[in-house]
């Protein structure tokens, strides 16, 4: 790519309530990298956009045979990745708080590694990602301050924010996590990550 | 394969109304023939297996996002597998009477030239494939004779047959299509069938 000429993105909608969504993070920089594409994270409530086509809760608590066969997709999946995979206590777990910490971290160069850190604290370390004192640790090993984050994260302009940004999702017409958009042309699921980087790269 | 070792199987659980179902019904004998694998066709009525977990009809049809993208999606998994793509004028499309014709091939070496001539007629040409007009030429074409086929397939004891067929896919827990099973392995979706062929292959 000569200088010129701009840099690719593709938009990642993401939560990290989301399963799918665990491998596009483990996976995501490294392809980014790999091809020079910008990625622009995009921390969302999935469980609102879930609400507001009907679904009480996620379609995996709703559809028992579909929540059983992601519990069996997942660990084939994590594999396929070189990934770690231990089925959480709870599932879906809220990703709230640090989809909210997110928010204040989507320009940053930490973005990356902080949602690798509460995707494996899920899904590894079966831990409450919405625990303060859970993610308390991980953000002091980025380098940031902990109780400086948490409480930016709690405030009412951030929570504004992850509303606002869900409601873009909903705009958007983005109905499951992960989600990749370059322009109007969406992609969903970790299944299509490939497809879309390949879009962004020829387009 | 020496020839002592059995033939490894894969059950393709499809339905010709469901559309990820085209793309596994038009790779699925290259891609079995190439590993030396057998499939195991299994036509199920996927509304049924809807109905039974509390939708109305198909989630690409509550749901209008999900609809949409499936339709911004296809074209271009179709490029990607060099399959042809013309969106239909009814989506979904019953497939009920080419499931019953199914059911009278599925042991027979014509089940797969059928299944393409059906998803193509779908996904393709726009037609009705509930239609006996409709699916009367491609039987001739595969050199049986349309009107016993057809007779046959319409004969209470092929509807039982489908129903038992459908009710089995509920006792297996599928809630999809196409699903592939190697034992009480469950691979969901045309996204799957390589890592299904893979884990048959190596079990």
């Amino acid at each position: 790519m000569s200088e010129m000429s701009a840099k690719k993105e593709v938009e990642f909608w993401f939560e990290y309530g989301s399963v799918y969504s665990y491998l596009s993070v483990m996976r995501i920089e490294f392809e980014a990298q790999r091809r020079d594409i910008k990625i622009i994270w995009k921390p969302f409530l999935l469980g609102a956009i879930f609400q507001s086509v009907g679904f009480k809760t996620s379609p995996f608590v709703e559809q028992v045979d579909k929540r059983s066969y992601v519990l069996q997709d997942m660990p084939r999946q994590c594999k396929k990745y070189g990934l770690k995979w231990s089925e959480p206590g709870t599932f879906p777990r809220s990703g709230l708080l640090p989809l909210r910490v997110a928010l204040l971290g989507i320009d940053e160069p930490w973005i990356g590694e902080f949602s690798r850190r509460v995707m494996e604290l899920n899904y590894v370390f079966d831990k409450d990602i919405n625990e303060p004192e859970i993610l308390a640790p991980i953000l002091s090993d980025i380098g940031l301050s902990a109780s400086k984050v948490l409480k930016q994260a709690n405030a009412e302009s951030t929570k504004i924010l992850l509303r606002k940004q869900t409601e873009q999702a909903r705009i958007n017409r983005i109905f499951g996590a992960p989600t990749f958009l370059i322009g109007k042309e969406m992609f969903w699921g970790n299944d299509r990550l490939d497809d879309a980087f390949q879009f962004a790269f020829h387009s």
